[in-house]
């Protein structure tokens, strides 16, 4: 087990986010301090995504035959599907799968729901668990048998331009989505053979691990007509005529979770943005033998002042142990901002502040007119903090190599996504992967400029991507 | 089919709460509108609920040992249960159950959790999907195989007496809730052959319909130590002894959206509380030839205005069709509010309202001071004449009968709840089922005065109460 492997172990159960002793490999119980943190992450997106899509509810249980109408789609899952065979002690007429994705469960629906081309576009969402029987070494939030916070959106157009501008508005959304929980990512267009079954292509958000694997935490497929023609979901154009719609799809799960604990934390655990933490705030009274009641007191209504103005999350520490052990836990759980008040910060109007990110004491003036702005606009700062310095994280380790030798040297020395001139041919692009031994990530544009393909010399199309993944 | 049944299928399907043509029996789909009333709803339970329990979420899958574990537990489940046997082509060593409810998969965890007394009580929640093979006819929301929304509490508590005043608790939260929604509902102990498997004793809320069944919308469940015994749940007391813990649990489901449907639909279709409502208000304009842009214009404002400074769900409904159609769509939608604004009703400082529970047109000054406080008002005024019509319903419908062949007439002849004199022991009870054909909902309290059981003419116990049920 790697390092951060130990420490993101250690910091889902010291933190009291997942309990992973459920008695089901790769499936767990969302503790009270994880389901806060998933709960105000889901908000996010919510907010997000209700602007433009309307949020539906599907039944988890598909029926064979619809799951395996089409072809390529089920070969990419059948290895995967838990089925249900029996109802009390009956057996089944017909064994019902529990959904590895919805396209199957939803888009014999939309078949009945698609009548005119005024009925378009049509825009979907909803957020589900789904599952997977894993072959592979399950991983809390990152490889498990269920998936407890699947977000799959669908959308129906009419044309395959209205698509391509939807792929454009789905990776716009996660972008807002990602940044507003600083978390820094790679998009690329997956190789042809490792895209979603059934799409015509996939677009995925990759961010990087402290271990220097990549984290897939986002992707975005144009369907074309594919399910269109499996599921005869048509439209009546104006003229009268029917034809397949143009479809897409997008989705994202319990990973995003995963990459801000992994992206953010540090040795001294975790450290949540404040959007996401359940605690946006902890105050601690710095109190002696004298003075206590009334430092408490003065804490009170500090407290009282920032919940009713500031509508802030914010929690009163007034426990009879020692600072430091509050310290300790608090900056493991990933409380963004501590406030330590004293008697003597009380006569002089000031207090400590301890921002989570940086972990340095700052004195701060306590002016009660401007208090509930002056955090606000430090938790801000926090905020963009943790994004800034994972976006630098990031880039720094992104790194352009010349020739395969190079990034062979590269991945083993260094770990992190290694950029690359490519020929774009599926055949050269295997044998990058072989000798390489590690497999492409996908396209991040494409190449400008004069250059050679790093593997056949041929002229280069993409700039590409490559790293270890989980 | 009943003339309640065939309405409530058409108004699930003309104001886009569910599609029920989903290819498995029993299982449905949200549509957007139903799925914002759902949403509503479960809002202002886990506003309730976060008071003093935590939300946690457990996986859907249960092992096979540990659903057996309880005998009486699994015997009350075992003809419902949906199993998966097989992941991918692979047989699984152990079955599966897809949690039926989740004691069997919190209660192991719990015993993991629970160490000393100082960590009672615990108070914990999950809202998910629940699965019973049902062999009875199914029907939207009242009788599905899949819950999509079961609301499931699980309290542990270290003494008996604990548990007694975590029931009432547990009533005095669903009362809140179902007050809120305007739901009117008896509340019974069910009898002894009635309660939830593995149980002690079942404290239950049953609402009537307008077919004059009752509908059981919530459950209380004293566990006592029956599951704490079979799941090893043990706490260390102050003196250092290991005792078993105390546990009750309770919960409610989609059938809560079922009775706001059919409580308070009518005629002319749906009709919804302010608070649960997609749109709480529709704005019609009213507009002739002449001055359409200037009503549009203004009737923009006042959207705007509600929207803003009242944070209400508004809809400007300003589409070119007749008024009329209008009317129809959003009373059969259950909107609760409608304005309607022409040009006199601008030059006049007036608008005209309809409430959608009663439905009748009322002319209103339109003070923009006030409309936000006034509209307010009015919407404050739907909730509780919603409420108190509903009330009366049923306690019109509660009829007390003095003899089993006044009871058997009663029930025949005008559906509905009788209450009578009860005996209260077991065999006089199945006898009395057996005479009218009709099960016993349950006890609604002891019987005060000098009274006779209604069969064996023995000292009354029971105040007991009757009534055909879904």
């Amino acid at each position: 087990m790697s390092e951060f492997s130990e420490w993101f172990h250690k910091i889902l159960e010291e933190a009291e986010i997942i309990d992973t002793r459920y008695p089901i490999k790769g499936m767990h119980v969302w503790l009270p301090q994880g389901f806060k943190i998933r709960k105000h992450t889901l908000k996010i997106l919510r907010d997000i995504l209700d602007q433009d899509h309307e949020e539906v509810l599907f039944p988890l249980l598909i029926p064979e035959d619809e799951l395996q109408k089409e072809a390529i789609h089920v070969k990419g899952f059948e290895d995967e599907v838990y089925w249900v065979t029996h109802g009390g002690l009956t057996q089944l007429n017909k064994k019902l799968a529990l959904r590895p994705t919805s396209e199957t469960a939803m888009y014999p629906m939309f078949s009945l729901w698609v009548r005119s081309h005024s009925d378009l576009p049509m825009k979907f969402y909803q957020i589900v668990n789904t599952f997977r029987y894993e072959t592979k070494h399950t991983r809390p939030l990152i490889r498990v048998r269920e998936i407890t916070t699947f977000e799959e959106a669908h959308t129906i157009h009419s044309s395959e331009a209205e698509t391509e501008k939807q792929v454009e508005r789905a990776i716009e959304i996660y972008r807002t989505f990602f940044d507003s929980l600083g978390i820094p990512y790679v998009i690329t267009k997956r190789p042809e053979w490792d895209k979603f079954p059934g799409a015509v292509y996939t677009m995925a958000f990759d961010t990087l691990l402290p271990d220097g694997k990549t984290l897939q935490i986002g992707t975005v497929h144009n369907l074309g007509q594919n399910f269109a023609r499996t599921f005869d979901i048509t439209y009546e154009t104006p003229s009268g005529e029917h034809e397949y719609v143009y479809q897409t799809c997008y989705g994202l799960s319990d990973r995003v979770i995963a990459s801000v604990i992994g992206v953010h934390g540090d040795e001294a655990g975790l450290s949540l943005p404040p959007q996401l933490a359940p605690y946006q705030v902890v105050l601690v009274p710095i109190i002696f033998k004298k003075g206590g009641e009334e430092v408490i007191e003065f804490c009170k209504e500090i407290e009282e002042k920032l919940k009713t103005e500031g509508n802030l999350r914010i929690y009163l520490d007034d426990r009879d142990i020692r600072a430091g052990k509050k310290f300790y836990e608090w900056e493991m759980r990933g409380v963004p901002l501590r406030i330590e008040i004293g008697p003597r910060d009380i006569r002089n109007n000031e207090m400590i502040i301890v921002k989570r990110n940086i972990l340095q004491k700052e004195t701060l003036k306590l002016n009660p007119e401007t208090l509930t702005e002056d955090i606000n606009s430090i938790l801000s700062d926090i905020t963009h903090g943790m994004k800034e310095k994972a976006w630098a994280i990031l880039k720094e380790n992104i790194r352009p190599v010349e020739s395969i030798e190079q990034a062979v040297k590269e991945i083993s020395e260094n770990n992190g996504i290694i950029s690359f001139a490519w020929c774009g041919q599926k055949a050269c692009g295997k044998e990058i992967e072989e000798k390489i031994r590690v497999d492409i990530l996908g396209i991040q544009e494409n190449f400008e400029g004069e250059g050679r393909c790093i593997n056949c010399d041929e002229t280069a199309k993409h700039l590409t991507l490559l790293s270890r993944t989980y």
